[in-house]
């Protein structure tokens, strides 16, 4: 397909009406179809569609955060948008999301919950909830999601599609609306992992420290819990769960046993105790002004973080610097850490029987990967989605894991400051 | 002098009575003799008397932090201490400071007002009082303090000695009683620049950054700020940062002009906003139990900052990261910054009149080093005392060109990794 075949094959994607919640602004056809027509299709992106997600700043649209009262209109494009329309990719428009990226199931949002892309009963997944829908239907080829909790992850997982999670301060967040600032990450969607990387690699600050890896080992050292550390999951998933770390090991990994708890009581930290104050700080005193056009779930958290003693945030902080070292001494000298995605694919009846507790299940295995600075790539395994986290920088070697349990090739290494040389 | 004939004299000075407030324990002579005739000689810091800040751990000794009712007991001496001991120096004892190491006049303790060295009626500065005290009368070669407003500068430019505040992280702050924990440093005294650079780069850990520099170019660059940028100097203290600056041009340094607003802007954020709920964080919830042996103006800012809420705290760090980056933009090119330490020396009634503004006063141009990441080091510049302020891990370039003010052989590089082996 040329580029504009692309862009009409999309519009009659969209023309047919399915999960029309997934977006909040959607670009005119014409508009778009003119931009294929005057591409430079030697661009190593040339004519794949993005789907933003619309707490990301795409100059000439407005950006919401999931709450219209917040609608401003950005005058330039964030870094991470412009590097991808600079390497040829078209914006098809703003996807929908769980308002101001508080959340992990898709349904926070004014704009309508948005629902899953085959199974309309279950959610999507959020806060990137419509950007992994529209990539899902085939309508995007690339979209661009944050992750604080596992926003660039959980719908991944739930759709059997790709999201690249970079260890944080690699893309910038300029011309991104904070969710809780310390820990927002810029992802990206694909339906395969050398789509997803290479638009990675195009959007990543070229800020690699010298002893960062290239690529995954030949035999990489995987850690992976006891079928007994995970909780909360069915047997199915389970099973899942088993059978992916065996495809790793017959594609060459060694296995090796790990203890999840530092990990997971480091989870908790992020919604419970300090660092919720990031969100009031980024958006607060909007929401305090503007009841109208909240989502109750969103706000009610939000709001309650007003009144948090800053000596609470600190003592926190120290928490978490603990529960690293701890954690990180029981990764030792793992190259990768395999979990599942999320634990559970929740409907969108169950997440309205209790919002706050079924999102927090949900992001039992991905909450934890920001806080304490590491890359995690999350791809299909089955039924579910599993994630190949590694240490910070070293998100080449995720990638590369991630190729061995996919079966795919594997994605070039991250070019080092010479960016849109390598990835054409 | 022998080692024994060292202690032996301090010993002899210390029985003078001269400032006995400077100590809060010291230890016995005998037991100090003991070790110095057990002592390695070949050992780089041979019989160099110590005196260490009673918020630094020494094993066997109480750690006060200058509060009786907090004194504990460490098993190990921190490893600032240690690796000093290592190295064959000498502990005498601990020294007085403002309690909880909150103040930069050396009046704030229970343990007694320090007074100056030489003349009674002022105030040592502070809070690394006491080890300023000690090395200024001749009693300890080497004193470590801490600094996070300018406690390890300000005392120093006092008393007419040597105060290295290194980049924060070089020097670990374990088994050290945080004030405000994300910006402590421990720091060293010396009467003379080459000592004092001798026992920090003993004390620092190897993990300066490859393009960290090793020593100062011949012709640095230094910003100097106009006379009308420094405010509340008195017209000789004016003219002796002018002679500091024409002092080192005539040694080789190229001077160029800078503007302070972003530098004294940010270090009001130290104890003007959410940072101090670091302070309560660390000794609050004590100091709200014990109000016995609390100094009241430490008690008072201290629990004060119970109630500042996170988003503060949160909205105060983004706004330091903004000044920095205004800051650094004004820094330019320039190797090193040339700032007088304090601006005043205050009397102690001068103090008991103001005890908050005074205090501030002092620390105007200290507050931000740390805040930013920088390093420092404070030497004598004739009536005054001046710093040496450079980026953060350009620590030999600051004690490079310190050298060349005050015109004593320059310090060797410190090492790489190699920490025994250069220092002998």
């Amino acid at each position: 397909m040329t580029p504009r075949e692309r862009v009409r094959d999309a519009y009659a994607r969209i023309a047919l009406g399915e999960r029309p919640e997934a977006w909040i602004t959607l670009r005119a056809e014409q508009e778009v179809l003119a931009e294929a027509a005057a591409l430079d299709e030697d661009l190593p992106l040339a004519g794949l569609l993005l789907a933003v997600k619309d707490n990301i700043d795409v100059a000439g649209l407005p950006t919401t955060a999931g709450h219209p009262g917040y609608a401003y209109h950005p005058a330039r494009s964030a870094p991470a948008v412009q590097r991808l329309v600079d390497a040829g990719a078209i914006v098809l428009g703003k996807t929908n999301l769980d308002q101001f990226a508080t959340g992990l199931v898709g349904t926070r949002s004014p704009y309508g919950p948005v629902r899953h892309a085959r199974d309309p009963e279950k959610v999507s997944g959020g806060s990137s909830s419509g950007s992994a829908v529209v990539v899902a239907l085939g309508i995007a080829d690339l979209a661009l999601g944050t992750d604080t909790a596992g926003s660039g992850r959980v719908p991944a997982a739930f759709h059997g599609i790709v999201g690249i999670k970079p260890t944080r301060g690699l893309v910038p967040t300029e011309g991104v609306v904070p969710a809780c600032r310390s820990f927002d990450c810029v992802t990206v969607f694909a339906r395969d992992l050398v789509s997803a990387q290479r638009a990675m690699t195009i959007m990543s600050d070229p800020v690699w420290p010298v002893d960062a890896p290239l690529a995954a080992p030949p035999r990489p050292v995987v850690a992976v819990p006891a079928r007994d550390q995970l909780t909360g999951m069915s047997e199915e998933w389970l099973d899942a769960f088993g059978r992916a770390a065996k495809t790793l090991e017959a594609a060459g990994a060694v296995l090796r046993p790990v203890r999840l708890e530092p990990f997971l009581e480091a989870a908790k930290l992020l919604y419970n105790g300090g660092f919720v104050a990031e969100r009031y700080a980024a958006v607060g005193a909007f929401l305090d002004e503007h009841p109208d056009g909240a989502d109750p779930t969103v706000a009610g958290i939000i709001s309650a973080a007003r009144d948090i003693p800053a000596h609470v945030l600190v003592a926190d902080t120290e928490r978490l610097e603990r529960l690293r070292a701890e954690a990180m001494a029981e990764w030792g000298d793992a190259d990768a850490l395999l979990l599942p995605t999320a634990p559970i694919h929740p409907t969108i009846a169950e997440v309205a029987a209790d919002p706050v507790g079924v999102n927090a299940a949900v992001g039992t295995y991905t909450n934890f990967c920001n806080l304490f600075g590491l890359a995690a790539v999350a791809v299909p395994a089955g039924p579910l989605g599993v994630q190949i986290i590694t240490r910070g920088y070293a998100d080449a070697v995720a990638t590369g894991v991630a190729a061995l349990l996919t079966g795919g090739p594997a994605p070039a290494p991250a070019a080092r400051g010479l960016r849109l040389l390598v990835v054409g």
